[in-house]
Parts: structure tokens; sequence; C-alpha cells
């Protein structure tokens, strides 16, 4: 690695070595990576969105061996359907779940082992009960490095194992609550120098970047008025920003596109402050919500939100839970199965609309951010009358009556 | 549709209107599609597979809305783990996963709903436990078209209502087994005119083949030596093989693969029939297999994979229930969580090395069919021996020990 980056944290703008193993400056902000050299940067010929972004890139070459296949995603125009549902026109799906482990997560993922063979680390840590972990250990795998997963007791066996498959090895912490369980873990990492990787890390955001740069390619290097992300560390919706900033810094595209924060209302930190004007996340305790996915109840990372959100006046929206199992109907509905979590932008979008503060004529993308097989618990919450019960001997008047012939 | 296209049947040779409504000639035999000037046919430029291979295509256009983003999955070279347990060092893996339902299926379910467009029909209905069902339901749901699944008695509740989040109608058919229930709704349907489309139709394949287009284009040209395929109804086996064969018809390549039929051992009537050197496949009954998406025990298309096999020397190869979970968890250790059918070519490769049918030194593509989240009941097959059960108190020195530190 030659390219000299630093780490500057998000709100104060300090700056901190590459190396740092911390992945938040000591007052909580944010840390992003400064990359050097983006003025003149210049996308090039490549088969990997990495090489023809190698301008972009933290790190000086990307080991295509690393990649299990992640990005080049569908961008996909919606149908009548979801205009309909939205208000939206010029509505447009992002298909995150077409990914390795079936999740936007496996970008992010892409960069925490790089970074980790960049500077000969032979374990990749982190603390998650999902998507993260899964994401983590399959990437690991891959890379051959060891993959530490740090769970809460209650963690479902079906997820433990889904991660163990992948040679993870899984620490089940027996913790009065998920906060004590992670300060815990954080601290006996820094005494130990082992590097957990979070859902806001700033190599993480290096990878979420590259969203960016790959719509850009996709629009025809246009830019989208608005992109809705379903947020919860926080690590996605600004590195998908961050993408579009330094396409703008390399005099690429002219104007930036207004995200839209989307949070589960009864897990609303963000949104929560971002509505009432704070400059600090509200935290969320003792919540339930069927988004499991988006369930960082005080998100450090949200204060950076907070930031850009009041200075490029970003929307922000929660919903219900009942918009939320909607919103996965009406998604399913025109094709797309994707859990919860990722099924929040949908009615989020119709709020907004239904408020004024988005245009029907804007174009907006929506992220879907998972696979609705992630989460099949879930179903149980939808009705079920789709199911027509019959037998050899009736099914043929059954069919003749459900056809109308 | 002006293009003048014919569907024959594989064995025989005998022509039948490209609108028939049953998948199969009246003996049972396989059809497929002849599609027009092959022999002139160029690849152009264009966005979507579809278009820069459109001279080889069923129908004169496709709309692009009917698509969910199927194909362009990654051609991943497999790492050094998976060249050790195959003894293949130019292995390749195709990440079929990545499709909208995460299964190879929605390459066909793709034409079946541009059929049924084309055909004016307003239904698409299918017999399916699982990754059909779940495939024609997004599928139907994106076109507008209404899906009817037809479904046994004992089919989980998930599977269900994954289904019927996408608005199918499933009709869940009381019957003695799965094949009276089949023959049922097979009969039925002749007489109320409603097409029912199966793992192994004419218009299915043409979506298969593209898999083959695409790998041409992937692999810079060149073609594999072989193509491993986890084989059921045969659909999928015979569709790649078709594209390849269409693109050395136009003079594109010189060459074919061979393809390598792959089984699990409990349900195995195509490769044992192979095998043996039957000319009909061998019906298998009253099997169990963890390998739940390739339970065809008696397929109708597989006469013709054995008089492909036996003319162009494809191997075969059948894997126990022990090897078929090991090679789950080898994939999973390279980074694929796939299901179990899906892991089945792993071990079908190391045994044909062993044997001596395949050279060290030959290309060999392995088809990752479907995602591991698709069937977690069959985690519980596997040793859990990766979990560490701690607590805040020892949760450092358990660490410290497991980094050796």
């Amino acid at each position: 690695m030659t390219k000299e980056q630093r780490l500057v944290s998000t709100i104060s703008g300090r700056e901190y070595p590459f190396e740092r193993i911390e992945e938040f400056a000591e007052n909580g902000e944010s840390l992003e990576v400064r990359v050097c050299g983006i003025e003149t940067a210049k996308a090039r010929a490549g088969v990997h969105l990495w090489e023809r972004f190698a301008d972009w890139m933290p790190f000086d070459r990307t080991d295509a061996a690393i990649s299990l296949g992640e990005g080049d995603t569908p961008l996909i125009p919606a149908g009548g359907r979801l205009q309909a549902v939205t208000g939206i026109k010029n509505l447009l799906l992002k298909n995150e779940t077409q990914n390795p482990t079936w999740s936007f997560k496996d970008r992010g993922s892409l960069m925490c082992v790089l970074l980790a063979r960049e500077l000969g680390e032979d374990t990749v840590a982190t603390i998650s009960t999902g998507n993260m972990g899964h994401s983590i250990a399959a990437y690991a795998a891959n890379a051959g490095l060891r993959a530490v997963v740090f769970v809460p007791p209650y963690t479902p066996q079906e997820k433990l194992m889904a991660m163990a498959m992948h040679g993870a090895r899984v620490i089940r912490v027996a913790a009065p609550d998920y906060t004590q369980m992670k300060n815990t873990v954080l601290e006996l990492a820094g005494r130990l120098k082992l590097r957990i990787v979070s859902g806001n890390g700033p190599i993480r955001v290096e990878g979420y970047k590259l969203t960016a740069f790959e719509m850009f390619e996709q629009m025809g290097r246009q830019v989208p008025d608005f992109i809705a992300v379903p947020t919860s560390a926080c690590g996605h919706i600004r590195g998908i920003f961050k993408g579009y900033r330094e396409l703008q810094k390399a005099g690429l595209i002219d104007r930036l596109p207004r995200m839209i924060v989307v949070q589960a209302r009864n897990c609303s930190p963000v949104v929560t402050a971002i509505k009432q004007g704070f400059d600090h996340v509200v935290p969320f305790t003792d919540f339930d919500t069927v988004a499991e996915a988006i369930t960082s109840g005080n998100p450090p990372g949200g204060d950076e939100i907070l930031d850009k959100a009041r200075r490029c006046d970003w929307p922000a929206e929660d919903v219900s839970e009942e918009e939320i199992l909607q919103g996965q109907r009406d998604l399913a509905r025109a094709g797309f199965f994707v859990e919860p979590s990722a099924a929040t932008s949908l009615p989020a979008v119709r709020r907004l609309v239904d408020a004024g503060r988005l245009s029907p004529d804007s174009s907006v993308v929506l992220m879907l951010t998972g696979a609705g097989l992630k989460d099949l618990n879930a179903l149980k919450h939808h009705p079920c009358n789709a199911v027509i019960d019959s037998d050899l001997e009736s099914v043929e008047a059954d069919v003749a009556k459900l056809l109308n012939r």
C-alpha cells in the first residue's frame, strides 16, 4: 500500500492514521478515509468496478481473488404498481439482495478483508446477530482469514450455524443486555489489538461508495434526485453519499443526490433527531420492530448523519410496523421479496410525497438492502389467504373457478 | 412474434407448433425450440444479454420490464481450498444464487412469462414445492400475470407464504402421493387449456441457454472442458448445452463443452441409467435425500440426457448424503453458502478425477444452483462445534486463547 491515506473525523475534521484499530474518534465521531488525488481522478477501462474507479480506491490494488462477486446488482425501473404505491413515476430499485450473501453488507466486507490483508492481520472480528456476521464470515473464509463473531445469547441457532458453516468462530456472550456485551467486547479488543469491524467503519464505507459509482454508470452518468436508505449503523447511507461527493470532486457530476434517511418508527434514533432538529441522536431502548436488521438504538454514526441532513436538506421519515409489512407485501407483489428492514423505504417515500417533501416528478432510488429469505419468521405477520385446500376429486372444479373457466 | 419457431422432439425429431400447451411430446420426449436462422446469427451490442444474443432468441423482442434482473451472475475462479478438494486447478464457480429469487430458475421463469405474454395468456401455473414455485410467483407478479402453484399437502408453511407474498394462488392438493397429484393436475390442465410449466419445458430451456452465452462472454469466447450440473428435471443441463450447440452452429465456437450429470445417490434415476448404459431412466421412489431441490424420481426429460450422454461422452456421477454435506461445508469454507443440491457437483468432480474420468488439467465449471438460505433445515445435519459459550467475565480470556495472544 503506497497510497498516502488518512482517516478524518467527519465533524471536527481531526486526522488519524489510516491503520487506526478503533473505527471511531475518541469523542465517538465517525471517521472516513480521505483518499488523496481525487480531484484529478479518472474513470478507466476495466472488468471490475474497482478497476474502473481505481483512482478513488483506498488501496493501490485490489486482489480479485478476495472478491466473491459482490456488486454489479440490477438497478430496475419500478413498474406501475410501485409507481402507484409511492406516487413517484421515476422510481428505481437497486437490488442489493443479489449480492453473494444476499445483502448490501458484502460490498463493505470486501474492503474489511482487503484492509486486514494489507495490514497483515490474520483475523476479522465483528459483533452481529445477522447480515454483518454472515457476510464477514463468508469473506474471511474466501480470503483465508479467521473470522470471529460475537453474538448475544438469544441469537437463533440457524444464524449461528450459517456463520459456522463458513468456518467463523462464534463467541456467544452471556450478558444482561446487548450494549453491555458490546462495550465489554470493544474494550477487550483495544487491549488485544483486535480490530472489530462495525456497520459504520471507515473502510466499510469505502465499499459502499462503490455503489454510487455503479449507479453512476448504470444511469448513464446521471444523478438521481433522491436515494432512500434504510438506516441503522449509518455506514450504508454515508458510503453511498461519499461516492457521489467524490465523483463531484473529480468533476464527473455537477450536483449531488439527496439521501432519504429511513427508519422504523419503533427504533428511529436518527430520524427522530432530524425531525426535531437535534444535534445528537435520540437513543431508543426496549423497542420491538419487525425490521430486525435496522435496530441500532443508539448508533455512534448517527450524529454525522444529523449534520449532513441539516446541511444538505435530506428528508427523513419513520414508518410504522403496519406500513413496513404492507411495504414488504407491495414489493413482493411487484416481484421483489425483501426482508422487512428493506421494505421501510417504500412507505417512507409515500409519506414524503404526501407531505409535499418529494415532488412526484423526482427521480428516486430505493435501496433493497437484504433478501426476504433472511427472515422467514417475519412471514408470520402476514395474512395467509392465498392457499386453496383441495383434493384429487375437487381440484378441477377449484381450478376452473379460480380461472373463471 | 413474427419469428417462425417450431418445437421439435429431442430424440425422434418430430415437429410441433410453437404454441403447444403440453411441454412434452405424446410419447413423453422432451421438446426443444428450433430457432430459425441461427447459422447466420451474430452477437450484437446491447445492455442486456438478450439484446446481444437477440438472433438466438425465440421472440422478436424481449420486454425489459418483464426482467427482474436475472443473470449476469459471477463466474469466479475457485481458490486453493476448492482446487485441493476437487483436484482441479482450473475450477470455476458460476454463482446462480445471485439471481432475483436466489436460484437459477429465474432465467427460465423470464422466458415462461414472456411466452405467456406473447400468447395472450393471463396465467402461469406450475407444480412445485420450492425454487420453481417461488421464481414463477415473483416473475408473474412483476408481469401482472396470475400465478397458480400446485403443492402437495406436506409443503412447509414458510414456502407457501413466500409464494403467497408474491400474490400467487397456491392450491394444496391432498393426494396419496406426489405422482398422483401431478398426473391429476396435468390432465385437468389439458382440459382447461392451462399451461403448466415444468423444470424441463422447452421455453424454460431457452432461458437456461442464455447462461451459456453469458459464460461465453465471461470466458473471453473460450469454452470450458466440462460443466457440472446438479440434475433433476433436466431442463438446466440441456439448456446450457443447447446454448453452446447454438453458438457452434453460428460458428462462434469450434468445440462443445462436455456436461457432467450430477445427482444425489439416493435419487439418481439419470446417473444410474447412464452408468448402466440403459436407454431409459431408472425410476426412484420412496427415497430420502438432503438435496431436496433435485428429487425428480422419474424425470420425463431424463431419456434425452441419456441419449446425449452416450453420444457426447458425458461423465455422470452420484454422491452420498455425507459427501453432499461435506461438499456444502467445503463450499461454505470457501465463501459460498449453497443449498445441499447445489453442493453435489463438488464431490462428484472429485470422484471423477479419482476415477481418471477427468484430467486435473481440465477446465471445469460448477453450477451453484441455489442459495443456502433456501433450506436452513439442512443445517441441522452439520456438526456445530464453532460456538464458544462465554460471559462478561471470561470473554477476554476466551478471545486471547482463541487468538493465541
